[in-house]
């Protein structure tokens, strides 16, 4: 199988951990995409996924599959016994709630912020994010007020239990863990009160599947770069 | 079991799909949401659902559920033969995939375009939306226009498969078909020259599970208050 992302981005890192996690790395070959050329905007990688976003895997069936959610629900399906998505009916339902308030209230809007209200990945994007809408930088700013109040709401969660979705460690919790390190990357500070947060991003970062993620590191060179 | 929604609302209508097919609908109260009073963005709404969104499912255990994919992963498990959501990893990633463009390219995308270009749900709401925000109703139009694009990508990818994920009808087709239906009660034309779309809309209209659908209708008389 072929993965085509980018090591240490958002996207990519959550399904780095993913296979970490099942113990799938090794078979996988990576292929890198040129994000700082904006590769992801042109026809050829367009083919593969319209929607221009890292990561995309490919079967050795040719088969194409994109958007985290469904990468994740592919590897974790794949011995019969997952662990990341959800055994029960319930659990499926509440590490699918959860999964959507992290991509729309944290991921997506650290996404926003970063596109934006900052330089982003610089100046081969730009023609494909909003060069004629005059109320890109607001929008931009106001994810990441929402980003912010995200943080809050997942605080707020990590108080009552030990992981974002219950009891186990799950896809929910790779999304929250991935967009906390992307706001590091985009510059938007995590308030320092949020306790409950904190000492939950500590216990993911040590778990074995995040630490020993075949020394992909969270912070690109692409990122730093652009000066982060 | 209770669903707390709105008859005829977009993602309501999803879920009343599921339970059809599902043949669950026997097994729910439903309480009504007043949407246009703003019902779902006040604090005893907020309690269940933070997102201050609607359908919210509630366990006879008192456990919530909010997010249509996750409650459709629920009752689609309840019964150990998943159809809706999938059954090999294979199926679970292709109908995750197209659930996600679903949401992201055409349900989000018209929402956006009705609460931001036109007067949406009305005044009440108006607080909740954005009242600061000068970019809202340019923000809105792009939505629309992003929602026709997305149109255009499914008119695509029907042309070669006769369901939104594959061979089989699975919730991303509910997903697209409740996004059609709200562009429509939204005055957001869909291009007339998409047939394969149009054949497969019609075809899902006919199905039983969408069109004995409980006696719902999904231009709600709310919608009709607005001029719809």
């Amino acid at each position: 199988m072929k993965i085509f992302d980018r090591a240490g981005f958002p996207n990519p890192s959550r399904i780095r951990i993913v296979l970490a996690d099942k113990g799938l790395e090794s078979e996988i070959t990576f292929v890198s995409v040129d994000l700082i050329a904006a590769e992801h905007k042109q026809a050829p990688f367009l083919a593969m996924n319209p929607a221009g976003k890292i990561p995309v895997l490919e079967l050795d069936d040719g088969t194409l599959i994109s958007e985290s959610t469904a990468i994740t629900e592919y590897f974790d399906n794949l011995d019969g016994a997952p662990t990341l998505t959800g055994r029960t009916p319930r659990e499926k339902a509440m590490i699918h709630m959860m999964q959507n308030r992290a991509e729309s209230e944290l991921m997506s809007a650290v996404d926003g912020y970063f596109h934006n209200a900052t330089s982003g990945l610089g100046a081969a994007m730009q023609p494909y994010l909003s060069p004629e809408w005059a109320g890109g930088k607001e929008w931009g700013q106001r994810q990441g007020k929402r980003a912010v109040r995200g943080m809050v709401y997942f605080d707020g969660v990590l108080k009552n239990r030990p992981f974002a979705a219950g009891e186990t460690f799950s896809m929910a919790d790779i999304t929250v863990f991935a967009a906390l390190n992307f706001a590091d990357a985009a510059g938007l500070a995590i308030p320092d009160n949020l306790a409950a947060l904190m000492d939950w991003r500590s216990k993911i970062a040590d778990l074995p599947s995040v630490r020993n993620r075949s020394g992909q590191k969270f912070l690109p060179e692409d990122l730093k770069r652009f000066g982060f």
